[in-house]
């Protein structure tokens, strides 16, 4: 999937990331980067909503989880079980969202574990960065949920 | 401040509250009840988008505490610091959001607070529900950080 089609998706299938405008800048298979402008989500004060900032970042860490999945064949439901989020300093700019599996996750892993458990975790932080500054950052434990897989 | 006047100031200061729709349909110094439809909602399932189901919350709880603070009289600055987010079950209809102060909560202990510590905290609940069910629920922690009161 490259950046454009996660874009689309995002997009296209949830009305909040559209009316959000995020975007995806840089998409591969242990991280993500998306954006997006700080007009549609701000609070009353200018700065980052602190609902928007929430809703950014589990659709990032969505989107890399969802390209990861599908590259590797799985056919399951991808959601979130739960998530905290820690606001450190307002976001005062435009709004960078940047996120990374761990570089030794390997698909035999989650494969193994899809067999096993009929689920895979996929813990994650999600870090809010505004100004070159990381403002804030969530921690979110995605799950799938295993359908069938084509592998 | 009526529910009529905090569903105004949300919706009017808060672009992403005015695109989920959210409404006031109960407020007094102890609780609120807020609603939002589903359509706008939603995530690619046709069920609740996790990113909106915490905006929806954590407005719900600002309202809440900005319009006790406000009837006290407080001028400070309402933030959230950290919140965890639990989902149990999917969203599949319009969306009720209800959050409760601890009844025992006085005036005079959160003025003390502030005049002491210069900060005053409110960790609430905010309960999401969907026909007739609890299907997560916000664990939020908001901070009151004082400029002036006028009592």
């Amino acid at each position: 999937m490259t950046k454009e089609e996660l874009s689309s998706l995002l997009q296209q299938y949830i009305p909040l990331c559209r009316f959000m405008k995020i975007a995806v800048n840089h998409l591969d298979l242990h991280s993500i980067e998306t954006s997006a402008p700080l007009e549609e989500n701000k609070n009353m004060h200018g700065t980052g909503f602190a609902g928007s900032l929430y809703a950014l970042s589990v659709a990032t860490g969505w989107g890399l989880v969802h390209n990861r999945i599908e590259t590797i064949g799985i056919n399951g439901q991808l959601v979130v079980k739960e998530a905290t989020i820690h606001y450190k300093r307002p976001v005062t700019s435009d709004i960078s969202l940047k996120a990374e599996l761990p570089v030794g996750l390997k698909d035999d892993a989650i494969l193994n574990d899809l067999d096993i458990q009929k689920r895979a975790l996929f813990p994650l932080i999600i870090n809010i960065i505004s100004k070159g500054k990381v403002c804030g950052y969530l921690e979110a434990e995605y799950v799938v949920v295993k359908n069938k897989t084509s592998k």
